[in-house]
């Protein structure tokens, strides 16, 4: 049960959704490519779903246009057509049972998984689900894929979880985050754990502390009005940077079944030390971009966007320094920052460890740089560790030089296409992995701790920090780390 | 007192065996790329000394040939000007005092620091120093470099370093190792103790095992006669890996000046545990090349060379297992090899990490491949660490690939000429630091661990063991690791 493999077993694949942005940009496209790399089973079906009364034809017209418009390689002429004739259509208000009867035609819900993803608000989660049941469609092989994000706070994300998990267990639910689907973040495991050289140096005798960014160069991208009820820290630090977070520092598993890795990753949320009105504006930074400049273009600030309220207090950029109270980890600062229209698109981890206990090269250098270990999560992924070398010469005062050892992983892994992080998700929901998708305690850990810092903010009346589009964020991020007497990674 | 720096203090550099093959093709070219870059002062004086009843101006005839002939970048016409009006000469047999009365002339012992390059046999060190002293001409500022070997065992090593220390003090005395002075190998205490991702790692608990190796692709070049009396033992083993090894192994010293550093390598040396007729076979493997292919082109084995006597038993390649016996390394063997004909030329340090305590991979390998820092000596300088990384793709079994992170030095430090080994001794010995220098208790802690070796090999009847020219030395090698559970590195 939920342990079918793709040579094994058909699934049928219900894209609650069909028509909207994810599906076309993301979902066909990941399914095309999955398909092309032989990994869907011959039987498999994709089954769209959405209000209009589209016929077959028309789904498989509409199908097409998505992936010549979004696949990004050349497109293969025969997947295309086997990948067509999957496709089949559904036409039905998501809401109500009657229209879900035509699934009975196309399903064998007892022969094959299925998987159906609900690339819709998450208002309509719930009815979904019981349109489902009450057509009887719900078996032990049926599972139900949720498209971030699971309410804005943890109470309404407790009611989401609570309508679904009134017709399916938790092993039947998988939570997306596509971040857990990115190639460098599945390597993070393999990082830590298969080299002696990091397992054994991983804690707050050997790390310094711990810098997680995500910049997006992007600004709102004509989504103002969504984007404005959730902010940067519901939008990318509550599922995104946490997720990575708790990979970094999470204890090592059992094993690397899925409930033994989650089991470590809801352990570090816990140890989040809370945020609160006591200690938020020593611990957070939030800050909002007025009109700059990006890559000498003029881009206009963040309440001069189409459809902007000019009284929002949303976050565009936050910073924060994060605790995580535990053995390993007491006295070692994680800090994590993410905005919008910073200058370019960057993610990645530094790890800076401890200096050596003696500086030998005091008459040199009053402090040595420290070794630290980057993550490129994207773009040009790969890793790097920052080392001190002597710079040849023949001085008397020997010169030391930061150097990098660098690995890139286009470069070293020449012959293999880096998936998209959505084919690695949509292929584990149809296999029945639920390793990298996050469990429901994870989500309400997560917004616990989170719910803490919005709370505090929506309770004072200090508005977000402006910053120049194209910049770094508020000069009060640099500050948040400058008083505890570290700086950002350049 | 042997504190000068060239920018307060003249040198009279005192050549003697200046004719000979290492004051060409080294010592002569060194001083010229000093010169060009300005790193001597500008009254000091190169004064070369040989039998021959040259004139000044024959001698600077016979120096300028010599940097056309061995200076490998272009010829600077200004400074080889400039250089040769440095350059003296004094015809005198070096065991006779009277001629060394010509000094007189040239020196000004007391203004300037004398430095005495002994590029001559060993066996008349002791006289050289009588004829100075006789002429009067050792003062507190006069140093003497000796060449390599000194002695062949510890016995000849004492007789020699007497007759020298009757006449000069040990901080006037340099000996010469010129591994020493590579760019590389002094990055070994930069790399070790301005890291901590190693200097907290570098011990038992951490370290798996160490291999040096120094693999010549060239014979006997010619010196059959001379190599025949050393082998590969005393040629090799004894100084240069002896002196990589005790970089590697030592403890922090208390700061970077020479005797601190050199009061540490001692204590490697004096920790070593001795080899003798008992365990001689365990831990020791010597080879002799026999004919074979080196890059394809047919050469001789060793007993064809030219002057061969077919009943040699000189080694030319040594594989040790050395056991530190100490705090820091019970437990951990350190594998030397070196030898001739070998399949190319190549001097590296690799340090094996110990796994991590537990795998959480093993369904896909029983044993995960160990971290490992490769340190390359020559060519090809740089820095190299083996980890493992996630293969990317959608298989379903994780898959890892062993995965380098590379610093090369000559990529890293584009700008920098990378200096020769002996520009560097002949400045430090100029400029009176013997941090770069062998102390004569490391070299008799070295001849008394090896003699055991090289008297339990007399005492056997065993002759080396052949191995063809072009190969890595005989499979003896190989099974000295293997019957640890390690191979060599490849």
């Amino acid at each position: 049960m939920g342990k079918a493999t793709l040579e094994s077993k058909a699934c049928d694949f219900v894209l609650f959704g069909t028509k909207g942005d994810l599906a076309r940009r993301k979902l066909l496209p990941s399914l095309y490519q999955l398909d092309k790399a032989n990994l869907l089973n011959a039987q498999t079906k994709v089954i769209g779903v959405a209000k209009d009364p589209f016929t077959t034809t028309d789904f498989r017209g509409i199908v097409e246009t998505a992936l010549k418009t979004f696949v990004k390689d050349e497109l293969c002429e025969d997947t295309v057509a086997r990948f067509l004739k999957r496709c089949h259509y559904v036409g039905t208000n998501f809401t109500e049972s009657e229209g879900y009867q035509a699934f009975h035609q196309l399903l064998k819900p007892e022969e094959r998984v299925m998987v159906n993803y609900f690339a819709t608000p998450p208002a309509i989660f719930g009815d979904i689900c019981r349109c489902l049941s009450e057509q009887n469609l719900i078996h032990s092989d049926t599972r139900v894929v949720l498209e971030k994000p699971i309410g804005a706070d943890l109470a309404s994300s407790k009611v989401i979880n609570d309508q679904v998990s009134t017709y399916f267990n938790e092993n039947q639910v998988y939570r997306i985050d596509h971040y857990l689907g990115k190639e460098t973040v599945q390597n993070l495991i393999a990082l830590r754990f298969a080299n002696s050289l990091f397992a054994s140096k991983w804690d707050n005798r050997t790390i310094d502390h711990v810098q997680i960014t995500v910049a997006e160069e992007v600004g709102i991208e004509g989504r103002w009005g969504y984007f404005d009820k959730a902010g940067q820290m519901r939008d990318m630090i509550q599922n995104h940077l946490l997720q990575v977070l708790t990979l970094v520092a999470m204890d090592p598993p059992v094993n690397l079944d899925a409930d033994s890795i989650r089991d470590e990753k809801v352990k570090v949320l816990k140890s989040l030390r809370p945020i609160n009105e006591d200690n938020v504006y020593e611990n957070t930074v939030r800050g909002q971009y007025t009109a700059g400049f990006l890559k000498g273009a003029p881009v206009p600030g963040y309440l001069e966007e189409e459809g902007a309220n000019l009284k929002s207090h949303a976050e565009t950029f936050v910073a924060l320094r994060v605790d995580i109270d535990n053995w390993r980890w007491a006295g070692v600062p994680f800090y994590l920052r993410s905005g919008k229209r910073m200058p370019f698109k960057s993610s990645e981890i530094v790890v800076y460890f401890k200096n050596p206990p003696h500086n030998l090269y005091k008459s040199n250098y009053r402090n040595l740089p420290a070794n630290k270990l980057t993550i490129r999560l994207q773009p040009h992924e790969g890793v790097e560790i920052q080392m001190m070398n002597k710079v040849p010469g023949l001085e008397q005062k020997q010169r030391l030089q930061t150097t990098k050892l660098d690995l890139s992983f286009s470069d070293t892994f020449k012959n293999e296409r880096i998936a998209d992080a959505y084919e690695r998700l949509l292929l584990e929901a149809m296999l029945g992995n639920q390793a990298l998708f996050v469990r429901r305690d994870e989500v309400e850990q997560a917004w616990t701790w989170v719910d803490g810092i919005i709370q505090s903010w929506d309770e004072s009346s200090e508005k977000p920090k402006p910053y120049p589009a194209g910049t770094w964020g508020p000069v009060a991020s640099v500050a948040l780390i400058a008083k505890d007497g570290r700086s950002w990674d350049e």
